[in-house]
């Protein structure tokens, strides 16, 4: 945890709290992220010193060499020591890392991810049935570490881990916003750390057709704008994944979702065309015509094209929000529906994934869709991804098919860390049998690129999805927020180190806008966040070529810094009712009055700028609430110790600031308006003590 | 320039100060960098709004389009705004680009570079001979945009604009620390904003051979250690630097710096190896074989080779620090010395240059070498690359050879903006003929690459090297310091825009070295720099695995948050003599004592930091002294206020402690010392007025 007390710290002194195994001991800090199915703290540490070997038995195992190669240039980055001989092997050597069968060498759903790790004095030994276990036993390592003016060292630990759940996915969408190969190279670093294994890859898209076909170039050359994945992309990509313990699982959305496709390919289209990329957002009416046996034919080839670069045992065929409309203006599509008995787009649609899944059978594919798949002939060994409620998921489980959550964690929604880390797969109420809960295969974080580009999505991302992550791998009983939180700080810390750009983009945002001057638009930036995705889409149409460098685009969901004014409201209030003497009241006090002053002169300040930024300007009204809100809680301060009730007209008055600034506005919303109300309201009372 | 007075603020309100043919109206802001050749200030304004379109007139020109498409994203960029049709050619549009010669579509010695730029109410017009010159206009418009809270516009200029030398280079060496793509792209990026047209490569070290040869492949197999770039990065860099007017010189070190190619071809050495891949630094004795002619063909065959990866006319050699002792040590070569009537090791490299040359001619290139290949024999249209002092530069030019000046622009030596900026290649008092003068073709700044690696180099690069591309593009009287310092943090940012690194990873570092409390060190990080080379060699050997994460990698020379507190001092002092009434000097001892009482407490944080963080532990001494240095300032303005001279002994005891803060010292030297010694001085003398 941070020491002294600095103006704008980051991190909010939250009390440790113990996890289910894990016994607080000595100077041990419990940080891990996710936390381990089991842990013990026993005396002792291994120091950290440019003496560190590593020795991996058996026999040579690339994937696992690499694996501790990054280890060791992870270590050395975080310690700057220079390891003098790291790869000297031998049974001497202080860390030994041992697993079962190096014969697994591609991460699949099945794929044992366990591991062992026990840290003694002067000894470390790490025991996984496979690489994939092994590789997350080394996150755990590198979570582990803790130092002080000394030395960096590992505390004596005993851990034995292993997901609670084998499908830990996020889902990126190049699709809308291209993100090139760095982006996607940086978030599989930042999901091995947390221990997720499946990207999946939304790569088509009415507004791009992002993935390579050399059987059928004009998909890419007429369908993505020049912005694609080339071949030799994927293959990268896979493998860095794979090197990391993460399945990739590509989309390839239809039968909606396909104007990228149709631009080179009319034919495949349920209108003769000609077709455009799209530049605006929301859902199209292109769907492919899925009554001519061209189109098979077509998938079938394309489909076993794409097969040879993803080797993962699952493709997602998308599948959802097809609407038919292009379906039902088509006289001979309606003619085969007509003659097909099929009263519905839904059959037809039906009829369409029974051809599709037959195709992807030929290439040893498994089929995942959206949950508008989900008809009543669907084989079993289908995987329907829910975004339409958990509801569903659980109905899915009940008929016997597999299933994974989405929607809780869809990520431009904006919901808090803890609202996505409260939103269990298996719900507590749903009374499923234990055979019916092995269906429910776990969770994906689903990152929709409308609103984001390549600069802003690792902000839109991280830190969040770590607290999805960890609802995935973790035990159910893992569940403490505020100890979530503490941790989510740290992980975020960890995954900036990687070089993610979750900080440091919006950082540079605010250097940006204000001319280097970036102190008050960065604490602005603490106390809001952008809009959720319906409501900037009301007020902005983000197409691919809308520039992302407003306000809203270096504001992030759910910021940390947020907590920091949280805790001091609810430290003064505790004082207030009682539970501290005068004295400290007094201090806490100060330093929740010095807040409220800071954002009172953050805006004054912004107000000077945005005399010479339109974008500064463009957040008149949310800097004007800032203030008054900031007011608003200096003025409660004062009527609580007075000792007297705040006039009912005062706060009347307050409560409609407060409405007010609840609505979405010039495209971000305040995150502090919950402890600002509980000023007012602890104003409005009787004060209880003095 | 910054409005409101924030704590922190990176930018010193200097006074503007007009430059040659640059007049002040208005609000007009002369933020160009480099300054243009002649720059008229007209009235009224050219608004930057969604309607912006540019025509470029003439037949297709693929690489001029691509100059206006990054225009077109930048202005996006930094705007927010989307332009509905920006390429909505046509003479109505509002942004004219007209260039005389398409068909010069590769950047040159000699190519035309000048523009011109005429802004108008209402329209602009940018004219050049070839499209090289219209980037640089077009940089320039992109640094005259400047903003109000209304709307973003480009004021009212007539700019006739041309370089003062032809030949502006930076120096990368990929050698010692391999850097990748990614970063020699940004680089390209930023040198084209400040409109530098030379990217030396310098690939090949002891340390590493960086260059994929398909003849002679075993060069980067076992000499690289996997870090190399593959001829298509190679043709990749090469396009986006032409897209950006820059040559790529590349240079091939011989015939010392050689051990990295004797791993795989020991054939071509003076010994007989095995030879292994240099991890030290320093010089060493492998030299290339120069008596044998396999090694004449060999270096046919590979120079042949690369001559057809990079099309510029030159190619460097190197030819530096090639000690001769291989070649002393090895008896068929004194034999061939004294055959061929050789007495030193110098004549028989200057034979090894007259080859070289001669392959060099046989592939239409010209030869570049350091000092070392400038021997009487030497061809006049070899270039040679000055470092050992700018009278061997003055003395080449005096004996016809053309020269390009480095030393002074050595950015390992830290040295401060201001003085490279001092340094001129055509020094006044040289007393050069106009003919000469011609001779010296520019300067390159140098990035040696033994203390940084691919996370720090931007920061030693940026921005001080925008100084110097000023130095080599702007008239030799344009010298105003402040000015240029005023510049300078505006460039900083318009390049933190492009991507670059030097603000964002000194910041991640703050992060990564304090637990995400950057505060107090990002302040330590404004006082000092890091030592120079030399100093940090006799410290610590930075070998290419050695971290470089240390605070040391997290300074930057020259930090330009240092003027901050020199001109808090300067105000006070000069208020102090008078130059101001009781309540200005009051309020500027104010700012000038909060300013030493912050760095007193973050200097208390940092102890405390200190305790979980070792990095932060071995800066104990620098971090003690940083506070006595507070402490002293506090002191001599209480002296001063006092109205009655400090006691001699303590200003011999702060005398005592500024020596010892000048000495080297934990990597850091302090970038405050004068400031504090002017303040420590006014305290020892009569205090003149109260």
């Amino acid at each position: 945890m941070p020491t002294g007390r600095l103006r704008g710290k980051l991190l909010p002194l939250f009390a440790f709290l113990a996890v289910k195994g894990a016994v607080a001991q000595g100077s041990f800090q419990n940080n891990l992220m996710p936390q381990p199915a089991s842990l013990s703290v026993l005396s002792g540490e291994l120091p950290i010193t440019s003496q560190l070997r590593v020795s991996t038995d058996g026999p040579p195992d690339p994937l696992l060499h690499r694996a501790v190669e990054r280890m060791i240039f992870r270590l050395e980055q975080r310690t700057a020591i220079q390891f003098t001989e790291p790869f000297a092997d031998g049974p001497d050597a202080p860390i030994q890392i041992h697993v079962v069968d190096h014969g697994v060498q591609r991460p699949a759903l099945e794929v044992d991810e366990s591991y062992t790790l026990d840290v003694q004095n002067g000894g470390l030994k790490l025991s996984a049935q496979t690489d994939f276990g092994a590789m997350h036993g080394i996150e755990t390592i590198l979570q582990l570490m803790q130092s002080t003016s000394s030395g960096y060292f590992l505390p004596a630990v005993r851990i034995e881990d292993t997901p609670r759940f084998p499908w830990r996915g996020l889902m990126l969408d190049p699709g809308r916003h291209f993100l090139p190969v760095a982006n996607v190279l940086r978030t599989l670093d930042a999901m091995a750390a947390v221990k997720m294994n499946v990207l999946h890859l939304h790569l088509t898209e009415d507004q791009g057709f992002r993935i390579e076909s050399k059987r059928f170039p004009k998909l890419q050359e007429l369908g993505s704008e020049g912005k694609y994945y080339r071949q030799d992309d994927i293959r990268h990509i896979v493998q860095y994944a794979t090197d990391r313990g993460i399945r990739v699982v590509p989309e390839f959305d239809m039968p909606g979702h396909v104007t990228s496709w149709l631009v080179g390919y009319p034919e495949l289209g349920s209108k003769p065309g000609p077709y455009q990329v799209e530049h605006g957002t929301g859902v199209f009416n292109a769907a492919l015509n899925p009554t001519l046996e061209s189109t098979y034919e077509f998938l079938d080839e394309f489909l076993g094209e794409m097969s040879t670069l993803f080797p993962d045992e699952y493709m997602h065929i998308g599948g959802d929000e097809s609407n038919g409309e292009d379906w039902k203006s088509n006289p001979e599509i309606v003619r085969f529906m007509r003659e097909h008995h099929m009263q519905t787009t839904e059959e037809l649609q039906a009829y369409f994934n029974t051809r599709i899944q037959q195709i992807l059978a030929k290439y040893h594919r498994r089929m995942v869709g959206w949950d508008e798949i989900l008809q009543p002939d669907l084989p079993s060994d289908v995987v329907v991804q829910n975004w339409h409620g958990i509801e569903f998921l659980v109905q899915a489980a009940r008929s016997g098919h597999r299933g994974i959550l989405s929607q809780p964690f869809y990520l431009d929604h904006h919901s808090s860390a803890a609202q996505m880390y409260a939103a269990d797969p298996i719900p507590a109420n749903a009374n499923l049998t234990a055979a019916q809960q092995k269906l429910i295969l776990g969770g994906e974080a689903c990152m929709w690129g409308e609103q984001l580009d390549y600069n802003t999505v690792d902000s839109r991302i991280w830190p969040r999805t770590a607290a999805v992550a960890e609802r995935l791998w973790s035990p159910a009983s893992v569940r403490d927020v505020p100890d979530m939180y503490r941790r989510l700080a740290i992980v975020s810390l960890e995954i900036d180190a990687l070089g993610l750009e979750h900080i440091s983009n919006p950082e540079r945002g605010f250097r940006q806008l204000t001319g280097g001057n970036p102190e008050a638009l960065r604490l602005f930036a603490s106390v809001v966040q952008p809009v959720d995705f319906h409501d900037r889409y009301l007020e902005q149409h983000t197409g691919p070529l809308t520039p992302m460098t407003n306000v809203v685009d270096y504001t992030v969901p759910d910021p940390l810094s947020r907590l920091k004014f949280a805790e001091e409201v609810s430290t003064y209030l505790r004082d207030v009712n009682g539970s501290a003497n005068a004295q400290q009241r007094a201090a806490d006090r100060d330093v929740l009055e010095q807040t409220l002053r800071e954002w009172v002169n953050a805006a004054q300040v912004l107000d000077v700028q945005a005399k010479r930024e339109p974008r500064l300007a463009a957040i008149a009204e949310r800097r004007k609430q800032w203030s008054e809100l900031a007011n608003t809680g200096l003025d409660a301060v004062g009527f609580i110790e007075s000792g007297k009730p705040a006039p009912e007209s005062w706060v009347t008055s307050r409560k409609t600031l407060l409405q007010q600034s609840a609505q979405p506005q010039e495209l971000v919303d305040f995150v502090v308006l919950n402890p600002i109300n509980d000023l007012v309201e602890a104003a409005g009372a009787a004060a209880r003590s003095q």
